[in-house]
């Protein structure tokens, strides 16, 4: 007998060579039903792997990143098999999963696939796979692998890395191949597949190798599943910022100035606006001060800082002056700027915590092939600020920055998140700059804080920033997407490198604490999804124009002009739009554009001193007829939905 | 007979050999008695000096820049003279005038002068002045001059660079220098004397040559004008920017981060927004746009715009790339990112002008030893912006800019000011971009603007930028010192270089006119103008905090909080000093950090709801007691007269 651990802690028996599947079966034949993987002590295996030692077992169904990865590669097995059969002569290479389906490197020789090809490759894989093929894994020698893939270098050259003895093949139908495992229990119930693209890619991603051509699909358990995800395709690309920045005149990038170097336009620039004046203001709120600081600082500063020996060379190269030999570098940073303006002056511990804000543009070089949108960029604004605090303070600091995270979120209608703490690796600790001590100091301040605010947490080990722990915040956007936004990091390491100090009660020099947070992480990627979270309706209060007048003809432009100004007294943003246009266009036009409100004047109005209100993405010219007054307070209460005052 | 044109344009007919002092003479006594200097066809002369042909003569009182000049030269001969009776030997090169006085750069062999030297020399000055020596000018052949100077390096060196013929000494009392000429009658008219210091000066400026000591002098008709002088000296030293910026808490430099790179603690970035804030407000009424772009670009835009060539060399260096072999720079202007913003789409003639406003902050590499405080900096923040309007609406912008710069200097207290409008060199017209037309264009619609808006200013030949005319204020601080501030350029050049264009009415494409300006200048320079202007005593709207409330003891904490409160809903900025500290170490920190009002509150103030109000700089504890909606009206009232509505 074998003694199983699974995950809830429960240990079962099982007799000698039972497999995952059985386990599952002892367990619900539901859950047998849905079994289509298992990791057994970590390591991913089929569910028909006979066990033969005491173990962990976890068991994967669809629902789970591990079982969709043993469906996908699997699926990319069976397309390998395709591909072989409508281009013979072609050589496979490798086919792994990734997050959102599979590729498979093929090396076609003379031959081509094109779109055309797409529909008869797919339909084969489903009648192959309707055929329940198993899976079968088999070992094989290294002599015996070498010979049968002897007309294959790329397989060869795989084979040659691999030890005697740890070489298995996959069998399935009549098809074979190098695999190291981790499939579903049989074909059948791969129910739909998609071809989504054919790209480029060199062989062990090296350029200096053969270019092979990269076949990405896509399956699911269900045709439903395939329609819905090529749905919520379409719904991205609709929703992509690049495109919703273009529509609505947010943004723009010149070649002339630079890749990756966005430029914000009137209504783009009046976004960032609202969003900095929306956080200051909280901010304020909560005691942090503004600060403003330089965007070059001198090399040294950052030798200093560590940041130099850990990002210098793949960073914007030093700047030289034209005497005087001096040396600068574009800031990747903001905290040594912050660090020197706490060495300002001297402090006590009446004078903690100083919280120091900015909302500093850094610039970090990436590669051109990196670049995307606003996601990806070379400069950027964060919205950063440092705390400087005893070790007392520590932990209430903390707690407070959450509360200021979640409050942004719930302004900004991002309900859905949980976080992440990132704590050191357990065994590679040369890598974390600080002591021990101090780290264990930080790491437990971090979990306490998130426990005590209730947050959905999960510990990452290994995933910590280099000078010290930190929390960061995960969204799912709209389409279920998540994005890694705010993020708080404690950090113990800056602190000593700039001979931080405030006089304690004792009247003796201490270091203080430093807490580095940005709750939106970088203005330019935060607008980014907030735009492909919201499709560019954001939330009223954050509209860089909450309502478009409308004028039926170039007559009514005094009272437009009038309706204007009583909504500036009421503090509406508004504009007049009294183009000799149809108000068709208009209307279409105030739409392209996510005006929440178009409100339309003509004779009748300016009669009874209204307006025709007609709200975004409603039909039907002017849903109501409302006074100014009646109009502000139809405003300011959805205003209220989202937009709270923060509280300390 | 000769006939003389005076400034005014009359002409008058004098004797052969008549003198300046003989026309002064022939207009009034008045005039003769505080001529002092003479111009005759724009070459300085002396009030004796004998006119022999027709031309035009101007005539100098110490009340002019050009009488004071001949003042401070001829006391430097003097102080020259008795230089050579107390240090024999000694070797002299050059004394001339300069703004503040003049100087003698003078080898003093193995010599030496000190502070206790400067009383004596004075004295024997005053001596020798009172004595009323003429100044009078000598021809003198060169070989003669080399002759008498041949122990002399330094004059011999000025002589042999001269031609024979043009070669002169004056002579007064029994003291002669090289020297071209340009001196008050007699030295009976300097009264006071007074040497400022001493400082080493390399010959010609030339760190290769040998260094000399350069004694620094003033001197003035009467006593009291060296004494006003003095406590003016005095009053700018107190008032130094570097000095306030330290005591109010405004900004710091930090030798890590670099020289000339300031930061801006929490009060300076507060005082910073207030400046953007007022501004923003108005150019939104103006019909400004704003916009941000990043602080670098590639090389290429700077290449295009004409900056790389014309800076490049003397500027911060590009920055390279670890790949792709990029190479940027730091931003030293913004037109060039705001002229892509431009290109970024088709313009109507319809849609302009097109106004983008952004508080850009540039980077211009200055020698160390030319940095001083903020008004000298490496990188600094303009309030700048770019109009993209149609030649038709140039002159209209161009006044509208006016009236926002008048409307800035009013709200900010410089009641005193002129502008300048800055034109091409009239000879020398290779240096400038652009074609004759435009530039003739330009310079048209900078001066009916200027003289429509009823400015005091001047027009100087050889001043413009070189891409372009433009018009700059001058406003004179507190101490009536000059400082250039706000600037407004026309141009026609990046327009060309950028190649914008417009749909006209015509449906051709047309260039737009481009207009450069920046009401403030940088808000660096413009901050520390502000502080020496206003002694850190800013307009009440601009401070920081407008009110600090003072508690008697620690008390009325709970009190403080409420009158807090209520002074926030009446948008007045207030902090509490509730330390265990007393009433008098409180309003003495208070009144050195300029707070404008403090409110003190005690048991007496919390039974009646009110506060004791002190004003700054007034004596007494408390002057008056009244209610916060008292005290709230007396705030806004005096707002009021400064802060004015923008109104286009």
């Amino acid at each position: 007998m074998i003694k199983i651990t699974l995950p809830d802690g429960s240990v079962k028996e099982f007799g000698q060579n039972s497999t995952p599947m059985d386990v599952a079966r002892s367990i619900s034949e539901g859950l047998a039903r849905n079994v289509i993987s298992a990791a057994f002590n970590g390591t991913t295996i089929e569910t028909e792997t006979p066990l033969t030692t005491d173990g962990s077992l976890i068991l994967y169904t669809w629902n789970d990143k591990e079982g969709k990865k043993a469906f996908w590669h699997s699926t990319s097995h069976v397309m390998a098999q395709v591909l072989e059969e409508k281009f013979p002569g072609i050589k496979l290479t490798l086919g792994p999963a990734i997050d959102n389906g599979f590729y498979y490197d093929v090396d076609f020789g003379d031959k081509k696939i094109t779109d055309a090809d797409f529909k008869a490759i797919e339909d084969r894989v489903l009648e192959i796979s309707r055929e329940k093929h198993e899976f079968k894994m088999r070992a094989v020698s290294k002599a015996e692998a070498l010979e049968v893939y002897k007309n294959n270098e790329y397989k060869t050259e795989l084979i040659s890395n691999l030890e005697d003895g740890t070489i298995t093949f996959c069998d399935h139908a009549n098809f074979f191949d190098l695999c190291r495992g981790g499939h579903i229990p049989n074909t059948g119930i791969i129910k739909a597949m998609k071809i989504m693209s054919v790209a480029g890619a060199y062989w062990r991603g090296d350029e200096k190798n053969k270019q092979l051509t990269r076949v990405y699909g896509v399956s699911f358990p269900k045709q439903k599943d395939l329609t819905d995800y090529l749905e919520l395709l379409e719904e991205a690309k609709r929703r992509d910022h690049r495109k919703l920045g273009k529509e609505l005149d947010l943004f723009t990038f010149s070649q002339k100035v630079g890749q990756g170097l966005p430029l914000w336009l009137p209504k783009g620039a009046a976004l960032r606006d609202r969003l900095e004046q929306f956080l200051k203001k909280a901010q304020k709120k909560a005691g942090y001060e503004q600060v403003v600081t330089p965007h070059i600082g001198q090399k040294e500063l950052y030798v200093t800082s560590g940041h130099y020996a850990k990002y210098g060379a793949d960073s914007f190269q030093p700047i030289h002056t034209p005497a005087e030999g001096e040396e600068f570098l574009l800031k990747p940073m903001n905290c040594p700027h912050h660090c020197e303006i706490y060495n300002n002056k001297p402090w006590s511990y009446k004078d903690l915590p100083k919280r120091y804000a900015e909302f500093g543009t850094v610039y970090r070089y990436e590669q051109s092939g990196e670049l995307h949108g606003l996601t990806r960029v070379r400069g950027f604004t964060q919205d950063d600020a440092h705390i400087f605090c005893t070790p007392d303070q520590l932990d209430r600091e903390f707690k407070n920055v959450i509360d200021l995270v979640l409050y942004v979120f719930g302004s900004l209608g991002f309900e859905n998140f949980t976080a992440q703490v990132s704590l050191r690796d357990k065994e590679n600790r040369d890598k974390y700059i600080g002591s021990d001590e101090n780290w264990e100091k930080a790491e437990s301040a971090i979990i306490s804080a998130a426990s005590d605010k209730g947050l959905n947490y999960v510990i990452e080990y290994g995933e910590a920033a280099f000078y010290g722990p930190k929390l960061d915040f995960m969204v799912k956007d709209a389409l279920g997407r998540q994005w890694q936004l705010g993020t708080i990091q404690v950090d113990y390491n800056l602190p000593e490198r700039f001979e931080l100090t405030y006089k304690g009660a004792d009247d003796k020099l201490h270091r203080p604490v430093m807490i580095h947070r940005a709750p939106f992480g970088s203005m330019e990627r935060f607008i980014a999804i907030l735009l492909e979270h919201t499709a560019g309706n954001f939330p009223l209060w954050l509209m860089p124009e909450q309502a478009i007048i409308l004028s039926l003809s170039e007559k009514y432009e005094n009272y437009a002009k009038k309706v204007l100004e009583l909504l500036e007294n009421h503090e509406i943003r508004a504009l007049i739009d009294n183009r000799n246009e149809t108000i068709g266009k208009k209307i279409r036009e105030a739409e392209v554009q996510k005006m929440p409100f178009m409100l339309i004047v003509g004779e009748e109005e300016e009669k009874n001193g209204t307006i025709s209100v007609r709200r975004h993405g409603q039909e039907g010219k002017g849903n109501i007829t409302v006074t100014i007054e009646e109009f502000a307070k139809i405003v300011n209460e959805e205003i209220a939905k989202t937009l709270k005052t923060f509280e300390v």
